[in-house]
């Protein structure tokens, strides 16, 4: 069981790779942008098809990765805007389209969301709209992949590891350890659904 | 009341500027890519900012407009993928940007998604992504706009008038006509409702 984990050097990213590297048989392959195994640009398809082609054919993709913009609306533009439709959004349904023609059979691919998809926060709009896609996009992947290959999304409140870094903008937010955000990822990697938002901690 | 209705050539737009022009005192503005008072291309921060600069200050922007891609996921791109998000996303999105600061304290913005976002139909894995980030951006922005301006999104199914062109992708669907749609713009532009989505037809 072979499992590429893109951004695995990420908080998010480290725990699930540490989760499903417990599991006999499982050999966890670490992507990161600079660091792990293998690097790789997920705004670039070049990069994208060229990291697969080094790995070769693999059971599971599990994406953490992915950069947003934040700042006011009254301020922000649509090039910022685009900041996080072209790396949070369309890197990962790049990871996702490029990554489905090297999956075996029955294999499968998760994606990252976050909170923000169902509850704004100050300054968030874009980090709402490219989660909401990205759900929008696990959704309708999940009705046409080929070959049983399943698809999902997980969406995480904040970490409680990021309380310092980012906890004034999620005020009253509950917050909830990396290590049980993974579990949702094993789920989607060990389980038969697809098409699934596991939301944690909300 | 001078409202500026972008895509206005369009089947939806011109049942949106018919409903609205029949009010007293409501001045429609029709906007299109090549057609209408103003033309404009969305997909292009300084035409959007040309355009709102010619028309002066106004009361409601309504955007009806947006092209997607679709094809089947086994053989999209993301490049093709990119099409949906350049065009019916982040222009609508433009539009809402730079809008914003053309309208008078309570005015509205409206938004055009789809029946797509929740249900997925076949080579159709951009417009439901593409639609669920615009849902996503309105209820993001909803809490953040100033001076009380307002934004929604009507999101129709399959238009009766469109059912030989595309009902073919939409086997089962229910279909309302234009003019039912128009209504639900009417909601939203005369209404105090804000970070709604209007769904007509489903």
């Amino acid at each position: 069981m072979k499992i590429v984990v893109i951004g695995a050097s990420g908080t998010v990213g480290r725990a699930v790779a540490d989760e499903l590297g417990r599991s006999d048989g499982y050999e966890i392959v670490r992507v990161g942008r600079t660091r792990g195994d293998y690097q790789v640009d997920i705004t670039d398809t070049d990069s994208v098809a060229a990291l697969f082609e080094k790995i070769g054919r693999a059971n599971a993709i599990v994406s953490t990765t992915g950069s947003l913009f934040f700042g006011p609306i009254g301020k922000m533009t649509a090039a910022d805007f685009n900041v996080g439709l072209q790396d949070k959004l369309l890197g990962q349904v790049r990871l996702a389209l490029v990554g489905q023609h090297y999956l075996h059979d029955g294999g499968s691919i998760t994606l990252t969301t976050g909170i923000v998809a169902d509850e704004p926060i100050a300054q968030g709009a874009n980090a709402t709209a490219v989660n909401s896609g990205i759900e929008g996009f696990v959704r309708a992947a999940a009705c046409e992949l080929e070959r049983g290959i399943r698809i999902n999304a997980v969406s995480p409140t904040l970490l409680t590891e990021s309380v310092d870094a980012f906890g004034s903008f999620f005020c009253g937010f509950e917050t909830v350890p990396a290590a049980r955000v993974a579990m949702a990822y094993r789920r989607s990697v060990d389980g038969i659904q697809t098409g699934r938002v596991y939301r944690v901690g909300h």
